[in-house]
This record gives structure tokens, sequence and C-alpha cells, in this order.
């Protein structure tokens, strides 16, 4: 087929270029946006009456059976047409006609791939955030339901002090809040109407884009045509989101991982979501969160070939630009099912509380609530408190108990400053909810934390 | 000197361990965020009656000593101190004795290094806000006056349509300006107090976060303690910030490089800005431009090493995250001299608006508009257009002539539904100013959206 | 269907489980390099007594078909078979019941993914290396009849020197040639055979590796099975050699770009090898190289990927290495079909002389030569007579010549120690053959250059 | 002070642009580089009578004297001169006078930073090396010696069969051999003299590089100078191979951390190189392998930024290029401390041999080993023996036991076909010797692994 640039060329493109250039292999997820936009444009093109009225809808009601011929697997695409955007105009031209190729009047591919691309972008972001929404849902009611299990807090992957599990999975809400957040700050940054910026300059046809805006739900038209066809910064924010969406999930799994092992055995993933060895018959593997935290490289990747690409390029656009949708698409897949699958692995998860709760009577978790009392009931200074407590530690390491199995007789051993009292301060409950100060562990602190975050979440359901 | 923390250790550090694990001697660019959170939590502490009043006015005294000290570089950093944190509460210890141990009473390192950190990257957002919106001005003083100045637009770095030169800045104008916005919402979205989060767990005692997050200027608390230790979101949003500004530096600095090139000379670049070769006597070489767009690849391997380390690691601190620092650190100071040299850059460029204009003489600029007049004036269709043009181009070509230059004849030779009129469009005058649609390039809209930005610019100063 | 590794599961896996787990939709890129290993796996398990030589035959003959039936497509694939080894050993149970399921005797699946996916990068190696020095080739062939054609050598895009146009692409010449090495130093130091290790720990079968290793084509079996089973340097190695590759190709892109644009016109791309507009008829785009420069960030983003992937891995197998493959398979299909339309767009390429030495007047591009003159004939130490040569050019330009056009007169009011004979110097022929030191620009010693590499092409054929 | 590049410049450059452009700040790390080059330079000349013998001798005596005073720290750097060569040949002029300006005879800077940076990082890549083997020696003295303590062997940190201590570690010998062969194939592949090659074209001076490259231990010199003075794939390769080498290091590292952590306790990092808490006085913290964790994303981040600056560059020097070094010198010094620290880290850690061998007895380690009994004594095929284990696993789990626990009444229940001497195969020591093929990780087929590595290390030596 003629290309349809092909005036002033002398020879036919080779097939191999064909090949190489051709994005209709993975630009043909845009469909939907491609047709909207040319929906748009053509209303637009009647209402300056740059186009008949009668032209507009027969252009419409072509669009609309390409729409469902996509829809229902029966469109043929070929690759020599390059692109969706000549692969849905070519068949326009079949299904009406003539009047079919009025409607690429004042606009250009430059600016219609823009338009397709970012609203494929923001509609994602939508999508992700909902999804995003639903597994703090999850997480919360677990969250809710574990604020008086205790589990080793841990810095360093060592034990550090005793908190409660739904404060463990509040951190994670508090990841997946701030990444809603940042998606919302990318919708709204975003939300600029390319279309009309026709391939660099705008168009000197009456266009009216304020309408497209609206018709399309932006907020309102970009300022300048030569930046809107040359802007990727809306795919590397989505991107870049992604990322750190990503890099979260993978904290989560990877202690998802720790904990399954035999090790630690806190929690255990329901068998709908594990797998089996091919050799090792007794194996039951975490796969779900291996390959969550594995697909952070993937995001990662492609986060810095956008902008590996999008480095040095000169106004407007370049064809490099080409390369900036694959890794969009990959990485809005992957977000996507790793979300859908999150949140139905932790909902089935089991949680082991014994064996949350029997770890914590190891490390001395109860050390820093030592220190504490000798600065507060002592009036010891607490740098001097704490190099007490690191002498009472090794006391009981020698004598292979807890700090908090040591009793008074032993604690005056090391300091006879230490009184009775101190016992009470070494429970672990007690150390627990001591934590009571804002954003702490304590049991009824973590109950306002769960509570701060459902009002949050009733904020957005109204708004 | 001991650790402070060496309670329950039965030998030494070794000094290799001190070498590697010291952060002290890049983490001292955050003394002043250390002393301006450790006064706000002196006097929280004397507030909550934890410490006496006098008691926190003599650290506070001590603290601010520390800082004269260190701005005047009398201050002497051991690397045996470990962290900037150690060191000054080392030193407030030597200035005001065993009152001094009382200052790390209900915070810890990870939440000092958390606030530290935090609010070194928001000062420093602010800063390069600032620095973004100078450009911006500078840019659209340079844009207010060029919007007459004719310049080749190119696409696939081919001539395209003609342009002027201001409507070309403002594309950098935008987007430096999503750069702001971007800064904006990284700037509220990581607004929140670290401090009074302790270890992981929050503190037993009765800190009051509300006071200091007032006292040092965020909008409230964070929520959850054992997020707030962990999250480096704040980081990697200044770093993926900085990369997408420094992506578009590096496309205005390779427009740059172009346009000194002997093939383009489009502008010079002040001698005082450019520098020679050893070797070449003749040379001028254009090497702020090129260090700018080099430049880019160190604040993306910024990024990408904080995403990596920050992939799959267990809650709460671990000791990777001493990683976040340097890379920040640098992208911060990359940007910031690059943005202070690009502006003074800009401001001093001599724009050859004879070689720009004499340069749309080539390339068949006015193509598009002898389609547009087809579709027009003669009722093609815009495909049908598209290729008559195709044809009278390569008739041009092969005359040796730029479209513009042929005469009615031989427009005719080409289609015999060309009218005299056509000459009319075909002129590049007419060409740029015929595109008026919002967002396009003739003299009076770019008038306009210089005007748009300029109301941007003002609102932005009174809010 | 059951999965083979259901013993201990109560509950089946969900379909979610499947569509996130399963690779089979990538991984079936490996089917040939499956069973070829498969087949050399039953022919070691007959050898060694572990089956029965009939039963080798019957398992061998059941690959053999399967191998046919994917080559035709006829072969179903469904994922809920997880992956093509399963997929595999479940058709070739189907074919030749019972005695099939001997064949996973003795390996696992975790030595069997070591094994198809090393094969494939090994294989892969190798072709790209035909293919970059099938680009060399014609690269040479170019490079060998165009060493008396000048071209501005060029530092920071500017004139710098006069060279010749083979010498220029000689540069790439010896780029594709590190190219060439690199894959040579990743095949060999990779070449060792993973199958036999089983998951992890090797097997309590009298397996014989060292007759598979021979079998499949391997230097020898790897050392130990624990690091063979988690190794992916291989993997790395290959993606990092064509991030090298293709950032060589995007130098050549980025000038190819440059020198088709209507400033330079030192090239012309074929019209089988470019593409226009769909709006502006007079376009002809350089598709091809801005392509390839773009398609530089997928490879970078590749690397990274997996570089993310294996960071901070514990021993051995982890699911997160599913993720190694798919950036593989691309970035090996990138380089392939950039190399090869690459080379057909060189061998097409129209090289504009008359273009490239006209360039060469503009610049002064003789001024080291001057300044080697000076030094040389008037022995003036090389700094002042650089010094001296700076005042000259600065004194044509404000005449509005090029150095090269100033007569003796003019010279010597620059400078009275410059004598008649330093016009001679002052030619670019000249300037250009003058520079005959080894690698230099001299034809004579372009030509030297030209010898030595095809020379070690022929060592390459032989070898 | 004056630039040595003035003459053609009617303004001086800005303090701004010297702070911007200068490298000195980092690139006096070359010095010594820089001046063994101008040495080999020095003698060059003199021996093709560029220069007389006295002034090479002249050049070279202060050369030398200039070493000695950076040395001493007694030479002083000022940014004016932008980069250590320029300081460096001007306190040459100072030193020895006129004849100093005679060196820069026949070269350029662009070759010079060529040489200086390609010499710093085959040297580095020697030092690696060296340390990457005393690694290995060190972790291969700890590996004969435990060949026979068991721990459990994991797949996806799941407990899957036992192995023994010793294999373990050879893994990690394994992957540092290859990191070993990676740096030698970089030091072959690089191995190739720049200098001569002067600004981009080579020299017309009568200049020996045969001679300059036998001087400074080069192979021999480069084959094209325009391809030289662009060339950055040497430091391309080391930070590559560096990042790899990292990858293997972060790998021990996490599991140094897991097993220093209170669920494994399988070592004790020692006190020298573990460190407390300053808020925790239990605390004893793996702070040395998290650190070497997390230092893998910043040689991760420095690789990828070289990769982006050298994207898209035309040839031949831009001054994007001048970002190449910081990145290089920041990726050599972390992988030497790195390297330095692991290895004490390895050498003084405990190893609690009770502790991984009592994890053996949990997660049914040996029934892959049920399975092959089920396979070899019973004519089972594999899938179906696989299946019967599975279902012996639950059975036990269900008794609570090990599989190694259940007696034979238990086994038949679950399959009548198992006989007494299954009994036998399910004991982990027999388990872990029976994977005595190549490779695996009986005792005696460790030792002999053992032995191929030390032979590799000796053939070294003498080599």
């Amino acid at each position: 087929m003629q290309k349809l640039w092909a005036g002033r060329f002398q020879e036919g493109a080779s097939s191999l270029l064909d090949e190489f250039n051709a994005s209709l292999l993975f630009d043909r997820e845009l469909y939907k946006e491609d047709i909207a936009g040319s929906i748009a444009h053509a209303k637009m093109l009647a209402k300056q009456e740059i186009i008949k009225e009668s032209e507009s809808k027969e252009i419409i009601r072509g669009l609309e059976s390409i729409k469902t011929e996509i829809d229902c697997g029966e469109f043929i695409f070929d690759i020599a047409d390059e692109d969706i955007h000549m692969a849905i105009e070519k068949r326009l031209i079949e299904l009406v006609g003539e009047v079919g190729k009025k409607l690429h009047t004042a606009r250009s591919r430059n600016d219609q791939v823009a338009l397709d691309f970012r609203l494929y972008t923001l509609n994602s972001s939508k999508e992700i955030r909902v999804q995003l929404i639903e597994n703090i849902k999850t997480l919360l009611e677990i969250a809710s339901k574990n604020c008086e299990v205790m589990i080793p807090g841990m810095t360093h992957l060592q034990h550090a002090q005793p908190i409660n599990f739904g404060f463990h999975l509040l951190a994670y809400i508090s990841m997946f809040k701030r990444d809603v957040e940042r998606l919302d700050s990318l919708i709204e940054r975003n939300n600029y109407l390319p279309l009309g910026c026709a391939a660099l300059a705008g168009t000197p046809y009456n266009s009216d884009r304020d309408f497209l805006s609206k018709e399309l739900g932006f907020k309102e038209p970009t300022i300048n045509c030569l930046d809107t066809v040359s802007d990727r910064d809306f795919a590397l924010d989505i991107l870049f989101a992604i990322s750190v969406a990503m890099m979260h999930i993978s904290r989560l799994s990877e202690e998802l991982i720790l904990w399954s092992s035999y090790e630690f055995r806190f929690v255990t993933i329901d068998d709908k979501y594990a797998t089996g060895s091919s050799i090792m018959p007794q194996k039951k593997n975490p796969d779900v969160p291996e390959l969550l935290r594995g697909k952070t490289g993937r995001v990662y990747g492609n986060l810095i070939s956008l902008l590996t690409v999008m480095k040095g390029l000169p106004l407007a656009y370049n064809k490099d630009t080409q390369e900036d949708k694959e890794g969009v698409f990959d990485s809005v897949k992957t977000i996507k099912i790793s979300l859908k699958i999150l949140k139905e692995v932790m909902a089935t998860l089991r949680i082991n509380k014994e064996n949350m709760e029997r770890a914590c009577k190891i490390g001395h978790l109860s050390a820093t609530d030592l220190a504490d009392y000798l600065v507060q009931k002592c009036s010891i200074p607490f740098r001097e408190a704490h190099f007490i407590t690191g002498k009472a530690v090794a006391y009981a390491e020698k004598k292979e108990k807890d700090l908090s199995e040591l009793d008074l007789e032993e604690l005056q051993e090391v300091d006879s400053r230490i009184k009775k009292e101190a016992l009470e301060s070494l429970k672990l409950i007690n150390s627990m909810n001591a934590r009571d100060s804002k954003g702490g562990t304590a049991t009824k602190e973590t109950l306002r934390q769960c509570e701060y975050f459902k009002r949050w979440l009733e904020g957005l359901e109204v708004g």
C-alpha cells in the first residue's frame, strides 16, 4: 500500500524499514484513545464549519464501526500501515470513502500520538490509584484487627523493640498513601489537551481547542505547541510513580518472603498463591512475593529507558520518541497485576500470632525501656543510661537469658540504682504500650492511626 | 574515643570499620539542619518538662556555639564520631557538660537523620524552584523580544515549518514551569515532621510532635513512625524532579550546541562562557551546554542508585539507607550550578537573526500551507492535497528552488487547480502567522503565550 | 491440569497465580534450546544406564516430534503449564507415555532453565558477532573508497581539522571491533555447562556432566552447582555488550541525522530507508538513525533491570530470576534488527563529497598547521605559537576570510616571523596529509589502517 | 591567569565558568598518570629529535619535581588552571622556563586525558583483581575447613536440601573467579596506547607511538585517532565489571545479614566489624554487610551515568565526556574498600555450626532423596515419585515431624512400596553425601572443588 506521505519519494520503503519503523504492533494498544480523540476532532471540525455536519457524522459513524471491529478482534492490522493512527484512518477511508480523508485536517500524527498516549497515561494513573486504594483497604482491615499482636520491630534485621503487627502494616499503608498522592499530582500536572498542535506550530485552521479539551475531559489546552508535541514528562511521571510504588511493594514482598521462611514462620501464604518444586516435593515457595520483588527491576529499567531516550533531543518531535510507549505499557501492566495479586495474597494471608509473639522474647527488646527507666526514675542522663543498659544486656547474654527475664537482684548487680519498679518497665507488653506518642506503636495510638487512614479514605470517596 | 553505643561490645571497632562506616565526611553538609532540629527538640523537652527550662537553654546555647564553630571552619571533624549527629552531640557535651547528654532523650539517630535529610531536601527544592523561576524570567524576556524572528521549526532535525524564535523558547519555559510544579508537589507531599519517631516505634516520653512540627515549619507530624524512619520517598522525589529538569536542560543544551556550530550559526555564545582548545587556536567551544548535557548522566545515575538501594529493604531502618545522601547532595549541587550558569549563558547569548531567517528559505517550509490552500480553497481532501504538495516539492527540488520560489506557472504544471492566491500562502511570514490557533506560532498568539506566563509568574510571586 | 509439583498442596493454584507466575508466554522462545538439552540429557541417562537405551530413544523421538510441532506452529501452549519446560514435558508424556516421566531424572527445572538460557545467550552472542562483522565489512568498503574525501573533523561539534571520510568511518570500525572482542570474551567466560546441577546441590545419580558438556558444545561443566543455578552473569554480560554496541550505533546515528540535515547535507539516506510526514509533504525524515539512537534507551533499561533484580538475592534460585529473560530477548532482538538495517542504510548511503569538502573551508581548519609551522620552522615554543595563531584567526574573522585564504602580507601583519612557505602548510589537503603519524588521518596512513582491519577480518575468518 | 587557549578570545572567562568547567578538583587524582605520560612523551620527543636531548632532560627533571610536590601536598592547585594537565604544565613552565612550553608538541589535552584515564583504569583493574584473589583465598581457607558442616541449602529462601557450608562458600568463589576473568578481559581489550593522537587526527610531527607504547607498558598504539580521543569503552568496561562484582558482594552480604539475625544465628560477625544503636543498648548491627549491599546502588548509578553521557555523542571529543571520571573514581574506591573490609569480616567470622546443623532438621530436606529412592529402587517414574513424596511430606507435617523422623510403618502408610532401606536415604548426612556428581555437595566432591580453585590460584600466581 502506498504510504500516506509518499508524494515526494522516488522509491518505496523497504519491507525491512516497515518492520523496523512500524509501531503498530504495540501502539494498537491505544486504539480506544485514538478513536475517542478522532471523534472529538470530527465534532470540532463540524462545529467550526471546517467540515460539514453531515461529513462529521459520517466520519464518527465510521470510527465507531472501527472501534467495534477492533473490540471484536475483526480488524486486520497490517504492519505496512506503520501505526495505529494510519491503520484506523486507512480503514475509515475504506468504510466511508473520500470524506474520511478530511478527518486529518488541522491535526498531525505528532499531536495525535501525544493525545492518545497522554490519555492512556492519565487513565492508567487513575486505575492504578483505585487499585492502590483497594490494597490500602485490605491492609487496613488486617491492621485494625492486629493492633495487639506483638511482633519484634526490627532495625538492621535485628530485633529492636516490640511493636504490634497492625502498626507494622500501617507503615505500608503510609507508603501507598504517598503513591496515591504522587499519582494525583501527576494527573493534575499533565491534565492538558495536546490535540490541535498539529506538527509543531499550531494550525491555520480555525480550530477550537477549548472545545476539544472539554470534550475529552482535560482541564485546558496546552500552552505551547512546540513543547506539546515533544513533551513526554507525563510518561516519565507515571514511570517514576510506578517505580516508587513497586519499590514499596518490593519491601513488603521481602518481608513476606522472610516471614514465610522456616526461620521466621510469622505468616503462611495461602496454597492458592504458592507453588511447589519440580524436584523437591516438600517445598512450598513464596513465588508471588519473589516475583513482585523481581518485577521492581523491570519498572526501574523502563524508567531509565525513557530518561535515556529523552536526553539531549532537540525540538520538536524526533522518531526516538516512538520508544516511549512499550515501557509505559509494560510498567502499567506490571503494577496492575502486581497490585491485583498482592491484594489477594494479603487478604488470604495466615498470621501466625504465636510465632510473632514468641519471637519478641528474643533479643532484649525492652532494653530501651530499662534505659528510659534509668533516665526518668533515676535521673541518669540518657547517654549513661544507654551504657548501663548495654552492660545489663551483656550480663543477660552471659546468663543465657533475655533481659526481661532478669530478676531484681541480677539487675542490681549491674547497677545498684535499679529499683523494683524497673521490672514492670521490662515487660514486653508494657514496653510496647509505653510508646504512645504520636505515631508510636502503643495499641491505642495504633488504633488512632487506623482511624486517621479510614477518615482519609472516606474523604477520597466523597471527593 | 569510646562510641556512644559501646556498652555491650567486648571489642572496639576497627579503624577500617570507622573509615567504611562513617558518614561524617558527607553528612556534615547537614549541620545546619541538625542543629535546627536539636534546638527545636531542646525547646520541646523543656516545654514538656522532660528537662528543665534552664537545661534547655544551656543546651541551645551550646548548639548555637557549635553552629558558629562550624560556620567559621573552626569545628574539628573526627571520623571516629561516625556522623554529624554524634559529632555535634559529643562537642555539646564538651561545651555544656553532663546536661548535654539529656538532649538525646526521646529521639534516635534514625529520626534525627530522617529530619535533617528531609529538611535539606525541602529547602533545596525551594531553592531550585527559585532558580527555575529566574531562568523562566530570563527566557521570557528574550522570547518576548523575538516573536517576529523567524527560525525553521524542525522535526527529525529537518526543516518543517517556519516558527518564531520566541515561540521556540516558550517551549522551554513550558518545561521549566512543569519542573516548578513537580517541585511544588513534592514539597507538599513530603512536608511532614519525622522527628519524635525515635528508633522505629515512637517514644514513651511525653513528647509533643505537633509543637516540633510547627517549630520546624512542617505541616504536621508523620502518621506512622515505622514508615517514617525508613521512608526515603522524599529523596527519590527530588532526584527524579532534578532528573527531569536536567533532561529539559539537556535538550536546550543540544540546541545551543547545534545552533553554535558553523553549520547553523543561529546563536553566538558569549566569550565569557566559551572556551578554547589547547592545540587548535581557532576553536571556540560551547563547553557549557556540552557539560550541561553531560551532567544529565550523573543525575540519572543518582536516581537509579537510590532506587536500587531501597529495593527490597525490610523495615525499618537499614544501614543501606546511609547511601541515600551523597547522590542527593550531588544532584542538588549539579542542578543549582547548572541553572545558575544556564541563566547567564542565555542572558548573554547573541541571537543571529539573519542566519535564522536565511535558514527558513531552505526546505520548503511552506509546503503544508500549499496543502492547506488546496484543502481550503480547492476543496481537495487533505490526504490528496498532501500528495500533490509532495509532487510540487519534488518538482521544486529538481529545479533547485525552494517551494516558495516557484511561480504560478510552475505550480500549475504540478496541478492545474492551483490559483494565484496560492502564492500568498507560500510566503514564509504568512505561513508563520497563519498558525494562530491556541498554542500556535503566529506572532500575535506567541505574544499571548508570553502574557500567559507573565501572569503565571505574577501569581507565584503574590502567592 | 494438575501441577507437576502438586503433591503436598491442599488447594490448587488460583488462575490469577497462573497468569502472574507463568513464564510460558515468553520462555517458549527457548524451545529449541530446551529440546536440545533434553535430548542430550536423555542420551546421557541411557549411556549411564540410568534409563534403558530403548527408553532414551523413545524419549528422543518424542522430543523431536515436539520440536516439529512447535516449528510448524501446531503445538498448543497452555499457560497453566507454567513454563516451556513443563509444557514440553507434559506433551512428551502424552506422546510417549509413562517413559516420558523418566526424563526429569537427575535434573531440575533450575538447571534446565539455566541451560536453556545460557545456550540462547551464547548462540545470540555468536549471531550478533557475525552481524557486527558484516557491518564492519560494509563500513570498510566505504572507508576504503573515501580516503581522499575531505570532511571537517570536529570536536565540540566545531570544525577542528580536515580529515578524510574514510578515516572517520574507521573510528566506528574500531568501536565495532571492540564489540566483537567483548562478545568473544563473554562467550569464553560463560562457556560452561549448567545441566546436571539439579536443584542446587548436584544429583545422587551417576550422571556424566562431561558427556553432556561435549554433547552440547560447552568447554566443560561448571564447577559448583549452587553458583550455577543462581548465576546470571552470562545474561548481564550480553546485556552490557549490547548496551555498549548500541551506544556506538547511537553515535553513528547521531552523525547520520546531523549529516542528513539541511545544514550539513553531507549524506543522503536512500529513499528506501527514509520516511515522510503525514502533514508536511516536503519532509524526508531520517527515521532509521533516530530510532537506532532511541533504541539505546531500551537496551540500557534492560541492563539496569537485571542488575536490579540480581542485587542482594540470597542463594540459590529465587523466583525473581524469572525476570531475567524478557529483557535479554528484547535486547537481542533490538540489536539484531538494528545491525541489519544499519548495514543496509550504510550500504545505500549517498555521500555528498562536494558538500563535505566545501565545509572544510569553514572554520580555519588549518590553524593548527600554522602553529606547527611556527614551532618547526621559527623555533617558537608551541604555547606561544598557539597564541599567535589565535590572533591570526581573529584577524581572518575580522576580514571575513578563512585562515587558509590570508595572503603572506596579512599573515605577516599578525607576526613578522611568518615566511612564504607557511602558505603551503595552510592548504587543507596538505594539512590533512601532514598527519601521517600512526593512527593519523593522512590518506596513506588511513589506507594502512584499512589494511590493518582487513587482515584482522581475514584472521577471524580463518580462525 | 591567562588561559593557554586565550589567543582568539576578546573577553576572559567568567569565574562562574571556571567553577563549572574546571575538572581540576577531581582529575588531580590522575597526576601520577599524567606525569608518567609526560615523561614518556618528553623522552620520545628527544629520541625523534623533535626537541633536544638536553631539553627533554630538563623537562623530565621538572616533571619529577612536580610529582614530589604533589606527593608531599605542597603543590598549589588553582581552579583557574582548569585541569590537571594545565596545572602541571603551568608549573613546569614556572620551574624550567620556556623549554617547558615545548612539552605539549605533538599531543593534545584530548589524548593526554585519554592516556591518563586509561592508565588509571588499567591500574585500578589490576589492583581490584588482586583484592578479589585475596578474598577468594580467604573464602577458600574457610570453605576447606567446613566441608562437613551441614547447612540447609535454600531455594526461594526455603530449606531445600542439606548442603555443606564449604560448598556454599564455593559459590561465591566461583562468582569472584568470573569477576577476575572479567577484569582480565577488559585489561586485554583496552591495553592500547592513546597518546600521540593529538586532537583527533594524529600529528604532523615525526612522533613514535610504538616507543611510547612500550615505555608506558601498553601492547601497542591504538589504530585510529578519531576513535581514540572519543573512546570511553574502557571506562564503561570497568564500571560494569565493578557493578557485577558488587552485585555478587551484595548477595553474600544479604546472606550475612540473614545469618546474623536472631532467626538464623548461623554466624556471628566480629565485634570489630559490628556497631551498636544510639538508642537501643542491646543491639549489635551488621552494618558492614548492609553498607556493602547498599553500595551496589552507587556503582550501578555510576554505570548508568556514563552510558547516558556517551549515548548519541557525535565524534570526536565533546566536553560531556569530562563527566566520565568522577563515577569511575567513585566505583573504584567503593569496590576497593568493600573488598578490603569484606575480607576482614569473613576472616573473623564466627561460624555457628550447631545452629546450621540444627536448622537442617527443619523442612524435610531429604524429601528429594525419598523421591530418588522410589525411582531407583522401586522403578517408579520420577514424576510419580515426586507426587508420592509430596504426600509423605504432608503426612509428616500433619504429624508435626520432619520427614526424616518418620518410621517405616508411617512411610508405608503413604506408599506400601517403600522398604526399610529408604530410612537410610532419609538421613541428612547421607542425603548430602549422595550428591557426589560433578559440582555436587558431597563432602568428597566439595573438597575436589576446593582443589580445583587452589590449582587455579596457583596457575594465576605462576603466570
